[in-house]
């Protein structure tokens, strides 16, 4: 057997697994738990001293050892005890951003070359006339003029919402965080999609929010299950992404649309319809909202420019009746009371010029292609037995791997070669027997988009064949720091 | 007695006044409800009517009828069964921001006059040559940049922060609002001034978090109080504003600053200090921080620039040791992912260029008259009995009425004749059998300081007299909307 110290940090570490030990929660004294256990001081002294050089418990002097905060256990990226969860792989995606040599599919977000930095630059600069007038406090649901214009940006998405009915958030994250806050209660349950938004799982977390996953089939999220769900388990609200879906792709058919919207009817469930990759349609105008097809006011409505046009001015809005939409500012006072009006001054003058317009016709044909590349790339290299979405919009390609295999090491072995992707696990809220991943092509150019597919196809390869080796000609980056 | 149909919505606002009835909480419908009472449904639809026509309840066709959330209580300011809540008066005096006549007091925030927008216009525009690179997504913790500017102007007020320390915010209500919830869970009771900051009150209220009011005496908060509460109650934290405190604008002494430090040393207790009146300094540099005295790290220290600088920018920030900083940033995540890099890397280029130093040699000056000139109308105007606080920084002012008549319609009589202050009553937890209120003198010039303190003195005289109508000639602005 394992010696008695690494029994101890064994134990530790699945208590951190399970959720029994918090990040952040102060353990025993060393002379309180050698009491406990009756074992030596030097014996737990080795185990703290094992656990905090892996990263998973911290000491200060004078006030205790600690277990670290699930962002900290990023230093230690190949212990594979530590879960993966949300917010850990989203601290790491934050962390291998720009990282020299990185091949990153694992990022939804645009690419920083194709920001229309100068058009959003002259509308800033434009306001130096009046500069000291948008630097002042704004309404907690944001500039009235930068609300007009997102009322007429919005008829292009079939939605009639006055200016009063439309929150100006910091990005679309915001509005999720407000709505939730306002629906829900901690340890009320919500319904989402199985697999959703790895973001807003962070989200519900935080909140003490319990996720029930509704699974998707072609069309969508299976109606069957959610209207069970709603009798067993009366979800404050459901989730959805119905437009180019995040991780999958795929966007919910109009006809479940309907199904969807008269099942919300019928059992007063509100509808959260995220439509932050409506923007991104790369064959036909993306399907119609729910909002647009909505007739009883449950449908809660949220957008953002953070895909489309640039995630640096953290520019989200919701579309919301009252009453819960003055919950919502209610939470927002006490968020961050209001947003800098300065930005969403500039931004109402980028959507009047018609600078959103423009913007997406010169970047739609180049995100396209890199659609192109990937599914081409993924044609090319991937084993038998691996199958992908072929996602219309957005920036996400969802992959399922064949059998049931573990390729637990998968996440950290590619990381290793150079590529980062986001693991399946995080977006799943129900563990799933098979194995998936999400590649994201907007970020990058078509090489490092080929590159990063080949050096996955021959990660999956070589676990499929037992561990035999693959390289094909594709280059490590350089080590990890 | 009353129609039945009144004492039902008597009822109603009772239900509402004690948090029976949560804002935007759906009502039985008509029917079951005249059922449950035995009355006719024409009774209740009298009652749900009445309390309608006051803005308390809401009835959407097809949804229900619902209690309005606090914030749109504002559109019947003379119901007095309305109780003024924190979120309450914050929307009002959001509402009166700028209405033509209204003579603003209730503000803790400055001059839109003479907020420095050249000079940090200037540093926005130079960000220009490289734009695309400053509008990306940023690390939740914040711009390096301007982490590293903090670090060194925390220099300034005694305080070694490392950059890694330092977790830049949206305003310091972000700040307030992620370290509560890194240390607190709904339920928890923790400790504030009393009085304190409403927007703090806010948040505790958002979050389900109980707070312990801790007198404060002319040299701040009772230690003695504290230390029987800490042993009852089990604080997680205490928030205090030791410098030109809101909304008394007084300062901890010295000797109460080292005694609250041993104090939280020998408990554990994590102290939060809002630091963001310190730049507001009027005669002499404000006294030293207790972060800059603070040996043992449980120290939370909390800064913005939105009083002294600009609130348009939102730029606040906090010094914070791990792993607290962790799950604040956790929290971040979830909250609003990150900040407008654009404006973080503008307030550094700002911080590092002296623009900030130059700023505040210029509106010290002008900050330090309107403060002379409070105090001179108190003196020359205020009925015996009416005491004050003499502030030597910050922007407020804290009013002790005589005696313990209520002065119940103060507030909204002051509204009727175009003078919005901050009643005290929403700055404390525990109620206070003396009427208190807040006046700020940084906002307006000062003839409306003038005008304002001289309309307060006549309301307050009138009562003070039996309801006897004292007008001197200061004009009433013209009648609300």
């Amino acid at each position: 057997r394992d010696p008695l110290y690494r029994q101890i940090a064994d134990q530790i570490r699945a208590g951190i697994r399970d959720g029994r030990l918090e990040p952040g929660e102060r353990l025993p004294t060393v002379r309180v738990l050698a009491e406990e256990l009756e074992i030596t001081r030097l014996t737990v002294h080795k185990a703290f001293r094992e656990l905090q050089a892996d990263g998973i418990l911290e000491a200060t002097v004078g006030r205790g050892t600690f277990v670290r905060a699930t962002v900290s256990a990023t230093s230690s990226p190949n212990d594979p005890s530590v879960r993966l969860t949300a917010d850990r792989v989203m601290a790491d995606i934050q962390k291998f951003t720009g990282e020299s040599g990185m091949r990153n599919l694992a990022h939804a977000e645009p690419d920083p070359d194709l920001i229309p930095a100068e058009a959003f630059w002259d509308c800033l600069v434009d306001l130096r006339a009046d500069a000291s007038s948008h630097m002042q406090y704004v309404s907690p649901q944001g500039d009235q003029g930068l609300r007009e214009a997102l009322s007429v940006f919005l008829e292009s998405r079939g939605i009639q919402a006055n200016p009063d009915e439309i929150l100006v958030t910091s990005g679309v994250t915001q509005g999720m965080s407000l709505v939730a806050g306002a629906l829900a209660k901690p340890g009320d349950r919500v319904a989402v999609e199985q697999p959703t938004y790895l973001g807003l799982l962070h989200i519900l977390e935080a909140q003490g929010l319990r996720p029930i996953g509704i699974p998707l089939d072609p069309e969508g999220p299976r109606l069957d299950v959610l209207e069970r769900v709603i009798a067993q388990d009366r979800p404050r609200f459901f989730y959805t992404i119905a437009t180019f879906h995040n991780p999958t792709g795929q966007s919910m058919s109009r006809r479940r649309r309907r199904d969807l919207l008269s099942l919300a009817e019928r059992h007063g469930l509100f509808l959260i319809e995220d439509d932050i990759y409506h923007h991104l349609a790369y064959q036909s105008p993306p399907p119609p909202t729910l909002k647009s097809m909505d007739r009883k006011g449950l449908e809660v409505y949220l957008d953002g420019l953070s895909k489309a046009v640039l995630p640096g001015i953290r520019a989200g809005y919701g579309v919301v009746s009252r009453p819960l939409l003055d919950r919502m500012l209610s939470l927002r006072r006490a968020a961050d009371l209001c947003g800098p009006l300065t930005l969403q001054r500039a931004l109402a003058e980028f959507l009047r010029r018609g600078c959103m317009k423009k913007h997406m016709q010169r970047i739609l044909p180049i995100y396209r292609r890199r659609r192109d590349a990937i599914l081409a790339a993924l044609e090319e290299t991937m084993p038998a037995g691996v199958v992908w979405t072929r996602p219309e919009g957005g920036f996400s390609c969802w992959l399922t791997l064949p059998g049931r295999e573990s390729f637990g090491d998968l996440y950290r072995a590619a990381l290793e070669r150079g590529l980062v992707f986001a693991p399946g696990e995080v977006f799943l809220v129900d563990s799933d027997p098979r194995v998936h991943l999400r590649l994201c092509f907007g970020n990058r150019p078509e090489k490092v988009i080929r590159e990063g597919v080949g050096i996955l196809a021959d990660l999956i390869r070589e676990r499929l064949q037992g561990g035999k080796r693959v390289r094909s000609a594709i280059p490590d980056r350089s080590p990890l720091v």
